[in-house]
C-alpha cells in the first residue's frame, strides 16, 4: 500500500488533565496522537509543542515504523522536556513521509471517564 | 442522487476497550464505522487493520447495498481474524466507489458510558 | 458578510438513543445538527435519510434565514416521516446557498450524559 | 516555521451549558476555542457570533502573539456583548494571518463530565 495522507498536522487543543481517578495507566488522565504510516519507508517524525506564554518546545523526535500504527502519549514525553499538566499547548507534526494523525483526550479528574477526539488538521 | 464522497478513507485511532458495562449489546464497548453509500450501485469495500507490532490484517470484505447506510462493529469482525480488544490499531476502508465514512467509539469501562466520534480521513 | 461553506453536507453516523434520563427537553437523548447561513440570502435546505434496510426517506425542507444558524433535532423531523429511534441512519444535507453544518449527540441514556460531535463531511 | 492553516474558520454548533457542577473555574461548563499560531506575525483575529433568532454581533477582537496558541473562552468575552448561556450560537472567526482553530465544549450540568471537541471548519 503507498503512503496515505499528509505531512504537516497540527493540533491547537491539547490540555493534559491534571488529575486522574482509577487504576493506571489505564484510567489516567491523557492526551494521546494515533499515528498511522500506510507506507514502505519508516515515517521519521518531529513535533514541536506551542504554548501560551513561552517559545514553542522541541522537537520531540520519533518514528513509525513501516505499516504500522504508533500511539504516542504527551504524558510520556520528556525529551526535550515533558509537558506540563493541567497548560494549554498546541502540536503540530511533521513527518518525513506521508501519515495519518488522530488526537484523542482522555479525561478522568472525575470518577466516570470522559473522552473527545478530533482528527488532526492536515496543514500541507 | 449520485454518489458522494471518496473511495479511500483512513482512521488511526482504533482501540476497542477490554471492559463493559450493562446490557448487551447496547452497552458493550465497542469501536464501530458508518458508511453511507448514497449511489445507486453496490459498494464493495475492503478493510485493513494495522497495528502497533505486527503487520497488517486483512482484507476485511463488505458491501453497503446502493442508497443505504451500513454500521460496523470492529467488534465483530471475524474474517480474517477476530480485532484484538483493548490493543492500539489503525483502519484503512477502500471502497469500489465513493462513500462516506464515521468512526465512533462508545466506552462503558465505567458504569456512565463515554462517547467520542471522527469523520475518518479521506485520502484519495 | 459572503456566505461561507458548502451545499452538501453528509452525515454517516446518525443514532437518536432509545431511552433518555432527566429533565426534558434539555436531558433527552437526541442527534441534532447545527446548520450556519452567513450569508445574505434564505437557505432553503433539504435532507435525506438512509437507513440500513429500506429505502432514503425525504426531502425533509427547511429553511435557515440569512445571517442566522438554525439547530434541528432529528427527533423533532415529523415530515415526511419521524426518525425511528434506536436506528442506524445517515443524512445528507443539500443547500440552495452555501452553509457550514456541525452534527451533535447527546446521550443521557445513563444517569450521567454523553457527548459526541463532528463537523458533518463537505461533499461538493 | 512558517504560517500554517487558514484565514477564516466556523463552528456552526456553540451553546454553552446553562448549570454547572464542582470547582469553579475548573469544572465550569464552557465552549472554548483553541487558536494557534505558528507564525513569526501577531494574529489579529476578528470573532462574529450568529445567533437563532437576532443578528450577528460583533466583532470580538483579539490577538495571539507569534508562536503561541491562545485559549478562549466564550463565557469570558464581554465586549461588545457577554454571550448569554443556553443559547444556540455559532462563530466564524477571521485571522490577519493563517491560523489553526479548534473547539471544544465541558458539559458538567451533571456530576460527572462530559466532553465534546471539533476541528473548526476552514471556510477559505
Amino acid at each position: 500500500m503507498k503512503p496515505l495522507g499528509h505531512k504537516v498536522w497540527a493540533i491547537p487543543g491539547g490540555h493534559i488533565p491534571l488529575r486522574s481517578t482509577g487504576r493506571q495507566p489505564e484510567f489516567t488522565s491523557h492526551d494521546r496522537l494515533s499515528i498511522l504510516n500506510t507506507g514502505d519507508e519508516e515515517a521519521q517524525v518531529e513535533m514541536t509543542l506551542f504554548y501560551a506564554d513561552r517559545d514553542p518546545i522541541g522537537p520531540y523526535p520519533l518514528t513509525v515504523e513501516p505499516r504500522r500504527v504508533r500511539v504516542v502519549r504527551f504524558n510520556d514525553l520528556i525529551d526535550p522536556e515533558a509537558v506540563p499538566l493541567d497548560t494549554d499547548y498546541a502540536c503540530v507534526l511533521e513527518s518525513s513521509v506521508p501519515v495519518v494523525v488522530q488526537f484523542t483526550r482522555q479525561d478522568t479528574r472525575q470518577a466516570e471517564n470522559a473522552l473527545l477526539s478530533v482528527m488532526a488538521f492536515a496543514v500541507d
